[in-house]
């Protein structure tokens, strides 16, 4: 359960004496903080009247300008409502070494609900939920986040209120609003407590302050901080070395078995291939008209063996698809600002807004592939990736988004045929390396990895669909045929 | 004058007979684009039912989809509007080894007007020059622009028109707007021809497709971007080195003047300091919530000598402003993502929101300042700097924003005195390093660029703010009080 500090009602010349220190002390924190590993999340709720803003502003105040940015969410933009909830949220993070402050945090849309039937309780808790699964991704990733709650009794808001309003100064800030949700306060501090329930885990606490007295407020707040940086520094302020990974054992043998299952050589002669294409990439355009008409984005996820034809699939996609309504992106090493962010930010850039379609070429999925099988990321951080994902994938379905994934599976004997093939075509040369060698050499590593994907994140809206590549032609048509069906299915 | 090719009817059988050799050569141009140190902007304009929509979805089938992204301007969302006219253009650009498809172009929302009187005329020629200088601007960066406007006579567009409408599959095509531009052919082949005529340049030529034969179109369009791609990589394929900087030679001896003359040792003792400064932020306060009241948005910009006083400067600042409404944006190292743009683009990319503020803590004088002394870019690149940065600011005052430019000059003596105190105070230490020490060693180079810069970058909507910083108490109110007197002067 939360914990709340003791009010206390703090003399003047108290608080005066212990601010220098205090801000020699943020200002400390924030240097340290410039070349730490990990980046900082502020977050100031409360209670209405609590002084949420004044405290953002004395924090503005105190700190380094540069190092911090404070964000409130608002009316959503277009290009926000357009996309998953907690894209807005995603795309303010800030990087490693830095701070954000969310006045009101990513909680003030669901607080702003008033759930009343069985109905809306459920959609309000499932809303938090949501939040609270963001918030524990974060901290996952080592990011520090502290969350304030600025806490006013009933007859301390009341009290506040009439301060404010009776001061010529500060009257204009008392709304109607305000005093509707004072005689409203007893629901609302409700809401908000199990709001702060629904969301309190050990990485990620909630911290009531009481807040009737602002000096004593602002005081507890930035200890409060100081305190939890500096416990969170002792732990996370070095990267640490990610350990030598072992051999690879499968955590769910059924996907491997489901891929040693899967018939590799099938057949389409060319003619055949030619017609079916055309059919296929026909019903593909209006598929992909159709669901641009509900207002629904589609998000196409590719991955594979190298060689596999993932670019070539990729192309007769895309061929049924007005070219200004899809991007490609290719997935390759992260730029240094995607590195400064948790590993799914760079995929959150990129998802489509209504209408349109992105198409990864690979993806996420990297994470339990070859970030697990190299030894990118520890054994703790791609075993909880299974989660993340699904999680991940259910947020784009729960927005309406249609989510496709393709594993384009090759025999060993294919792929070094197309490798040979391709070193000895000039114009193919380019797309093959040591590197590609190199994972072919570590083909029963990837094997065990891909089969844990396939068991582990194949939920009924993005279920996987394993396509057999060895025959490209038969590969491009099921691709096409099944993106048609699942749009179909998706639209009823 | 634009180039015309000659019109032709290419029969089948020879289009069939050139395509395999083009579709090859527009793969090998991308695997070279993939390491080139430019980018590729493609423009597909062209009258109504010319086949832009075509021609663009030919490419995207012929060229890998994974090195190219196409774009079409339809209704700004609102996060564009609240932004000046050329944002959304500059956020779609290409990196260097990328390239991008723009179908339309820029041009689509100039081509949408009719302007009748001469003022709209000559908005409209106000709006189209700008598009022109953007393209030079690219170019000059080395961005290979290739401008295709796909050409039908007016008995051209009827046939094409009457087609389409015959045929049941494409009937829908055709809409009631068609056919008004057909009638109104005469007067919008007038406007875009005077768009073209506007926006060409010899770097950034039109080249005129004629349409009517698809074929012959679709060869003459795959083939001049080939031609151009061609020679332009002859000349920008590889980065040049650039020349090590010669002592550095005023071009305006004005501005090294101006600075010379400027009172550095300003009186303002510590309680005199207080009240002005209380008085000059409530000020401030009001006049930024009047901006945001208008719908305009506040660039700052602080440029100053090393230890001049910027951060505690901008400190002041925010504290007279909601922390909601700013961002600061703290200009260092470029990412790598911001590297393989245009200098300008890491700029463009933070500009504030309507009613909000960014304050950028040293800025685009950068490419004047350091990237001149220093020889990271080219004398050509720093001296067409000075027009480029004037009509990147107009452009911000054009949309209403309010831009205020702060130069913190301080004596080399008080310099020292700075350096020497942080490096003895231990929680100032990070503030200094060796980079300091070598700039203040070229103390001399750095006052010329500064004068150049403040002589040829301060027309009147964007004047340079030259302010004594010696006293820092002195600066911090003097900067609060022209930024008031500023906002005040532009709201009227």
């Amino acid at each position: 359960m939360p914990k709340r500090s003791e009010p206390v009602k703090l003399p003047k010349r108290v608080y005066e004496a212990r601010v220098p220190a205090l801000r020699e002390e943020l200002v400390q924190m924030q240097v340290a903080l410039k070349h730490a590993p990990f980046s900082v999340v502020l977050i100031v709720a409360g209670d209405d009247a609590s002084g949420k803003g004044e405290v953002v502003n004395l924090l503005n105040g105190w700190l380094d300008p540069r190092g911090v940015e404070t964000h409130a969410f608002r009316e959503p933009t277009d290009e926000e409502r357009e996309r998953p909830a907690m894209w807005r949220y995603w795309r303010t993070l800030p990087p490693r070494g830095r701070m954000a402050i969310y006045v009101g945090g990513w909680h003030a849309d669901a607080l702003a609900l008033a759930p009343a039937t069985r109905r809306e309780q459920e959609a309000f808790d499932a809303d938090v939920r949501r939040l609270a699964r963001f918030e524990r991704l974060l901290a996952a990733d080592g990011t520090l986040i502290v969350k304030l709650w600025l806490h006013l009794t009933h007859e301390q808001q009341g009290e506040r209120l009439r301060q404010l309003a009776e001061d010529p100064g500060t009257a204009w800030r008392v709304t109607d609003e305000d005093w509707q949700h004072f005689h409203d306060y007893r629901r609302r501090a409700a809401l908000a407590e199990r709001l702060r329930r629904l969301t309190h885990h050990a990485a990620t606490p909630w911290h009531v302050v009481p807040a009737a007295d602002p000096r004593a407020r602002n005081l507890a707040v930035v200890t409060h901080l100081l305190e939890r940086h500096a416990a969170h520094a002792r732990v996370f302020g070095r990267a640490r070395p990610v350990p030598r990974p072992r051999k690879l054992v499968p955590l769910r043998p059924r996907g491997l078995q489901l891929l040693k299952k899967l018939t590799l050589d099938q057949e389409l002669s060319e003619a055949d291939y030619a017609a079916k294409r055309d059919k296929w990439m026909g019903r593909l355009a209006h598929a992909v008209r159709a669901a641009a008409d509900q207002g629904r984005s589609i998000v196409w996820v590719f991955e594979g063996w190298d060689a596999a034809g993932k670019g070539g699939a990729i192309r007769r996609l895309t061929s049924a698809i007005d070219a200004r309504d899809y991007r490609v992106i290719p997935v390759a090493k992260p730029t240094d600002e995607e590195k400064a962010h948790h590993y799914l930010w760079r995929f959150w850039r990129h998802l489509p807004r209504a209408g349109r379609a992105t198409i990864y070429d690979r993806s996420w999925y990297g994470r339990v592939l070859v970030e697990r099988i190299e030894g990118f990321c520890t054994p703790a951080e791609w075993r909880r990736a299974f989660d993340e994902l699904n999680d991940f994938e259910a947020q784009l379905a729960d927005h309406g988004t249609i989510v496709l994934k393709f594993w384009l599976h090759l025999s060993p004997a294919e792929q070094l045929r197309r490798f040979r093939q391709r070193e000895e075509t000039p114009y193919k040369r380019h797309k093959i390396n040591a590197e590609d060698w190199r994972n072919r050499r570590r083909w029963a590593a990837y094997e065990v990895a891909v089969g844990d994907m396939l068991a582990l994140t194949s939920p009924p809206p993005a279920r996987w669909q394993l396509i057999p590549a060895d025959n490209k032609r038969f590969a491009r048509v099921e691709i096409l045929k099944r993106s048609c069906r699942q749009i179909a299915a998706v639209l009823g």
